[in-house]
């Protein structure tokens, strides 16, 4: 059985179902968002992910002995809620954007509906996914479209937390990188997986030479050399003189990278290898990658901007309660006034307005009015009465959040897609 | 049986052990060291963490049937190396600075002396956990000093990866949090918890004094009620009538907090409620607690800042080749050459040296150089030829780690306390 995701949370949530359990609050209905106030950091959008993560880790939310005597050792919660959380599944429901979608201020991502008791309790997690999701695959898209047409490749396992770095892999896959470094991800996502090799691999030969010949003869002539450990000219006349004409690749990990990469181009070209790529992977981030469209790149690998959200590595997504019945069940939509943290109350629903295929605003409305024409609706059920939709784990809900990704980014006005700071590229409208 | 995490790691790991078990290479005995070239972010010392966490998932770096089904199918290795694989353990030694630690340039934190097969596969895991984690206890240890005596809590779970949260409320601890609102770092590592109660909590009830009075009922007198959901100096009025004059505390999550802070203590001390303590958490980061030193503030709540290394959300330590025994088994220092990453070669030791208990220098010499005087040896053995030394693990280890922290960040000159962008404090020396 997986481990139990249930003690992932802040203690208060714990401790208001506790108290809410004493006084009754517990069964009213409530209806909670999740949503972000802002783009961080000047973004043109966001790219909402992990939406399938969290299923996932709903199916595994639950209180097993180990974690029920933690609660009930460190006095936590009551006896009563030890005995309530015994036999608790989530049984509300969720709806919420799709995995890959894109979203702008205000967009809800989710919207949980469920009593006080089964929604306080996923806040934590719930948010803790989409917000490291999220803030990967908003960055990763627009590396991806710095990018363009050539391969974009994770490799910052190394400079992440270990299972955040899985997560990341997925996530960049979603948001339009070709592949990952990460096996674990290609094991459990089915991301496709890539390497090359390390300076360490040539350090351990007695000469580069012998280090190049030994990963020709094992990973054969379609192999990438990495051609920097001692001199990059020296190392790339090597590579070809032991790759051969049909040489895969060399790989460059330091240096001026405009510079070299056009002086490597013209020396394999000069060799006659003109079919050799190059691949550049030293500290890339989506403003270097796209100062490389005009040099001989042919493929690129990113590490520690991508998985630490070049810059923003949380997306600044909040959980807050807009609506629940009253003592005589009816519903109130309920905001809080806090300042510069206000939220808006009530139920809401989501649609893009498209022009001839070109999307033009985000329409956040009250969930009862009348869905606008020329949009296309934005949410849909992920959860329901505590059954999750299976088509949305897995793999196969990755492979799908790509393909929609990759189409409704398409939609978006060409501005959208410069990488310099501004406002929103969709309004967020109400109607 | 704890999942597996030995696919945790990046593709060329397995592709170099694959090509280096068919050259032979895979035999010789090697020397990596984990160091960083330099301090995040103008930092003056950093905090290593993790070192407990990655000798846990050392246990559990074991090739099971799925993993190596993964391998075989994928063809990432061929069929000898997933037999090779099938008995795996890591049979080698490492030698690193005791989690809490500080470091400095150069510091070599951990060094790896196993075989090329042994010590390859390792690089992405260590370098994970390593670099995730000191890069947050470095950040805590910042907020910790700018805190001074006043208890400073952990609450960003919500903001980083599910599991990173965990980690992170372990490094927080380590390097001088008072507790973290993160349940499973309780149950995992011991770590105290805290929790308050979130804005959703009032807005479930009728009015804020039905949930005042639920909570009141529920926690205790000695709780801490939140505020600002609607009216600041309307809620502390409620508070004081409902908690009574043993009210624990009032926490503000929002507004101008030296401003707002200095008026809700006037409130509660005219309404008679002098030991009513003033939590704050609304955006912090050790600047911004430095800037409340001088504010009636009684505690801090930490969140986004924390979970994200304060800007600086990896750490930057790298994993190098330094020696390794060459065909004849003599040991050779090894060093690649890149532009702005070169390395140093040869195995090292390092040791601070200290006059009247104050830090004056971090050495980092080779292996067999004599050991200084006056100085502190900061390295010690984690794993002897497989065996991993267990004190360092779990919650005991956490409790140890964290005093070791609180006393060697004593012996720091007062110029390393400072919070602005500077050298690091201790120059790193060769003898």
């Amino acid at each position: 059985m997986a481990p139990s995701t249930a003690l992932m949370t802040d203690r208060y949530e714990l401790t208001m179902l506790d108290a809410s359990l004493r006084d009754g609050s517990a069964h009213r209905r409530c209806v909670f968002e999740l949503f972000g106030r802002r783009l961080s950091g000047g973004r043109r959008f966001g790219v909402a992910a992990g939406q399938g993560r969290l299923l996932g880790l709903l199916r595994d939310f639950r209180f097993g002995e180990e974690e029920l005597a933690f609660l009930r050792d460190e006095r936590v919660v009551s006896d009563e809620t030890v005995r309530y959380l015994e036999n608790y599944r989530f049984s509300g429901s969720i709806a919420g954007y799709r995995e890959g979608e894109l979203y702008f201020p205000g967009s809800p991502l989710l919207t949980v509906e469920a009593t006080f008791a089964d929604a306080v309790i996923l806040e934590t997690l719930a948010l803790s996914v989409l917000n490291h999701d999220s803030a990967i695959a908003t960055a990763a898209a627009r590396m991806s479209i710095a990018a363009g047409d050539r391969p974009l490749a994770e490799m910052g396992s190394r400079r992440a937390h270990e299972h955040g770095a899985v997560a990341a892999a997925r996530a960049a896959y979603i948001a339009g990188f070709t592949a990952t470094s990460n096996l674990e991800a290609g094991r459990r996502w089915g991301v496709p997986t890539m390497g090359t090799a390390a300076h360490s691999w040539t350090l351990l030969h007695d000469s580069e030479e012998d280090a190049f010949r030994s990963q020709v003869a094992s990973l054969g002539e379609d192999t990438t050399l990495l051609v920097d450990t001692y001199d990059i000219a020296e190392g790339v006349r090597r590579a070809v003189e032991i790759g051969g004409p049909r040489l895969g690749g060399v790989r460059i990990d330091s240096g001026d990278l405009p510079l070299v990469a056009a002086e490597v181009r013209e020396q394999l070209d000069r060799l006659g290898n003109h079919d050799t790529r190059i691949t550049v992977t030293s500290d890339l981030d989506e403003y270097a990658i796209a100062a490389l469209a005009a040099s001989p790149v042919d493929s690129y690998g990113v590490g520690t901007s991508l998985v630490t959200g070049s810059g923003y590595p949380t997306a600044g997504l909040v959980y807050k309660l807009v609506a629940r019945e009253d003592a005589s069940g009816t519903w109130i939509p309920v905001a809080k006034k806090a300042q510069d943290k206000s939220s808006t109350g009530g139920r809401k629903s989501a649609f893009r307005r498209l022009e001839v295929d070109r999307a033009t605003e985000e329409i956040v409305c009250p969930a009862d009015a009348a869905a606008p024409t020329d949009a296309r609706t934005l949410v849909r059920t992920l959860v329901d009465g505590g059954d999750i939709d299976a088509a949305a784990e897995g793999a196969a809900g990755v492979r799908a959040a790509r393909e929609h990704h990759l189409r409704v980014r398409n939609e978006l006005p060409v501005r959208a897609l410069a990488l310099s700071k501004s406002d929103p590229a969709l309004p967020t409208v109400s109607a």
